[in-house]
């Protein structure tokens, strides 16, 4: 049967295809599968590992600012959805419903939540009354669905993962100081812990939320070129209190609207992580997201001491780093190969030779350079190495960031340097909707943000020639 | 306005209406709230940080015993869940089906999961095809919807929240010991960690899972006498292996069926939490579940060196427990209210007095008893009388189960009993589900399990006189 093989088996050169490769790695490093329902991917043990330390991650940093979490229901009746206008008619047209409820038609029609804003404001409505009750800083960890035409696992699926932080302020400063805090707070995570350099940024009205007045986002660039969003804050200002009817009564005994805000990163950083990091050989993992952080492989375990030894190291490492001593019966060659694709950061190789002379091999992912090291110093030596595996990733991602990063004075540049070397162009814009389209039309590209770190770099438009009012970066995106 | 007011108002008295006290303290303790969404409940901060702890302590019980955590897709199309014939029959009445997706009608309408074994069945059929790919212990916390005429927060809702454990083995006996070890894990969560005494046993074939071969159960006394069924786990031997084709090739070169478990438990453990320990001033939390295990309530603030010395001891106290420092500028009276409603197990008062003396008044939630406690001894004595109070609530609870536990020789006596003081009502049976249906209708009581720790109470079946096969725990339940 050809599902008994296991073989490890060479996966597509990224050169030779990249979104080949993308689903290879994500199938053969144990990521991900496909379910019997179309756009649905099933999480497999390593990839959930791998969102776990995300959430765990993101959530000590969400309660280190004050959030806490609620749970709220995952389904929406239509009246609902309809109570703001923008918001509806963004979300609407990729919604799944539910008519039927145990063996009756229902009266109304439940959507199966794409996002919540709605259900939060309904519950704030009710929550809040005075000035005493604000800020309200919750956010909810929950699977939200959207009829996806094209899907990908992790990084467009109908349904996924994510979390949605949803506030309540008293005034308009505070929540956009506080949908400024919550994308610095994604973009240090991005940066800290997957090794994910990000450009903080404004998205133009063509791009921004349904509903809200303002969506900042955080772009990353993957090793092909493409951009990806990969996390987002909203400012709605008050037009969902408006529609909602969400008012305080104020220390001076007036009744006031509440300023909201939202943001939200999902499973998609995988997918992120899978494409800044990973090489022809498979995953590349930053040391501080993996589940796995140091492999031990035995080798020529029959000979005596060889795995007593390894089996000693591994109980002086389990409390320094996450370590697995991989004893299967596997030949060490196949191990090597498994770990590699699944993006293991560092493995120790001990044989027989190096049990004699007190030390170690250990292999570094991310760049392949061997190190023969005393065993008594391993549990100095490894916390030392992965931090370096980590800062090294970083300065990689950030430096083909740069190196994919191109100026353009033109519409017809815009194409041309898309074409010839994708990535992220920086043009002046005049803040006209028209000459996105045309960027769009002519080079198949959008506006991923107006970056906060701004160039002037001339006056006018590059697409139309008008005065220029802000810096945009173009990128084709996933 | 009405919803200004957040005044600790008195909740209804548990022996006047225990239904309304159970559904003011969900309210008044903020646990959860009531949504559009009929049978739908929104959980609030207080109520999902009990539940984080829930997730978080059992989750490391899972991991410990070897399971992995994956995430399977929400949906499940038609035909894969009538795949099982008794499966489908025990869940399809009771299912949401999705039939529009986008703006278009599915050609085949999908099912929001009641529960996934279907879904696992799927991928295990995918995924094993040797011995060496035994067992697969998989877990995963998720959202289920099961269409419910009549819900209640946390005890039956539309939606709730689980994690639903389920593996694949080569043995009908590794098998069994794998229900058998979850159930176990269950029992020993709730009783060391909910300080919730339960009753293991198994159900009967009327009671038993659709499509399970057994099922084995933890049931618990609620305050009222009323059972809850608080945890489940099945064997279903190579019942769904054969459905759905899920095959290994053995070691001898032979393919054989897999055989299958699965287990689970709800936030419906929330509501057993409140029926358990609660009582006419609210919740009461066992510590080691409690999100808050201790408030500091400083008085006559005003005085120089009160708040100082509170913030003081939450500074040293903070490495230890669980602790907040209420300084809100509400009254004391009050803060003593709020805090008993949401059942935070100790409360620390210190005013101008203790600071002179330094010594401060301990008031434990669960009996109202006072210590005056040097400050210096704080570190000690409070993580002890955290631990009188987590033992007090089991050893209290299980003898209010010992005190609504009766025998019973006759269906007429079994009604007595449960009328009089409602129970457990412990009975032999013949074993046919003839007696349990007139137990059902005559008193009103269904069959909790057949305990493992059973008596021999006479030699025949107390409802019809046959000879007896088995001891049966009756009860009326949630």
């Amino acid at each position: 049967m050809a599902k008994n093989k296991k073989l490890v088996e060479a996966i597509t050169a990224m050169d030779t295809d990249f979104a080949q490769w993308y689903t290879d790695v994500v199938k053969k490093a144990d990521l991900a599968d496909y379910s019997s329902v179309k756009g649905c991917m099933i999480i497999r043990p390593y990839g959930y590992a791998i969102w776990e330390n995300i959430q765990a991650e993101l959530d000590s940093r969400f309660k280190a600012t004050g959030h806490e979490n609620v749970y709220m229901p995952l389904f929406i009746p239509e009246s609902l959805l309809n109570k703001e206008k923008d918001h509806v008619e963004g979300f609407a047209p990729e919604v799944a419903w539910v008519t039927h409820g145990g063996e009756e038609e229902l009266t109304e029609k439940l959507c199966v939540r794409p996002t919540s804003e709605t259900l939060f404001c309904q519950h704030y409505a009710n929550i809040i009354g005075s000035y005493r009750d604000l800020p309200k800083l919750y956010n909810q960890w929950a699977n939200v669905v959207r009829w996806e035409k094209t899907t990908r696992p992790f990084l467009r699926t109908t349904e996924f993962l994510w979390q949605e932080g949803h506030t309540a302020h008293a005034t308009m400063e505070e929540a956009e100081e506080e949908t400024l805090r919550m994308l610095n707070v994604y973009a240090d995570f991005c940066q800290d812990f997957l090794a994910i350099p990000v450009i903080k940024g404004q998205k133009t009205e063509k791009e921004k939320f349904a509903g809200a007045q303002a969506t900042y986002t955080i772009e990353s660039l993957m090793h092909d070129g493409q951009a990806l969003q990969s996390g987002t804050s909203h400012n709605f200002g008050d037009n969902f209190a408006r529609a909602f009817n969400i008012r305080y009564l104020d220390k001076d005994n007036t009744h006031r609207y509440v300023y909201q805000t939202s943001w939200g990163v999902t499973t998609r950083l995988i997918g992120a992580l899978i494409m800044v990091h990973g090489d022809d050989s498979g995953l590349v993992l930053p040391p501080r997201v993996a589940p796995i952080q140091l492999v031990i492989v035995p080798i020529a375990t029959h000979k005596g001491g060889v795995l007593e030894k390894a089996q000693e190291i591994f109980t002086t490492l389990k409390a320094k780093v996450r370590v697995k001593l991989d004893d299967s019966d596997k030949n060490p060659g196949w191990k090597f190969s498994e770990h590699e694709m699944r993006g293991v950061p560092l493995r120790l190789e001990i044989g027989p030779r190096d049990v004699e002379n007190g030390t170690v091999v250990l292999v570094r992912r991310d760049n392949g350079e061997k190190l023969t090291v005393n065993i008594a110093e391993l549990a100095q030596k490894v916390p030392e190495i992965l931090q370096e595996i980590q800062d090294g990733l970083l300065a990689k991602a950030l430096k083909h960031r740069e190196e994919h990063t191109s100026k353009a004075y033109s519409l017809a540049e815009i194409k041309e340097n898309l074409d010839k070397k994708p990535g992220f162009v920086k043009t002046m814009w005049c803040g006209d909707r028209a000459c996105e389209d045309q960027v769009k039309e002519v080079a198949r590209a959008s506006s991923r943000c107006m970056p906060f770190e701004s160039e002037h770099l001339s006056d006018t438009c590059a697409i139309c020639g008008k005065p220029a009012k802000a810096m945009v970066i173009w990128g084709r995106a996933y």
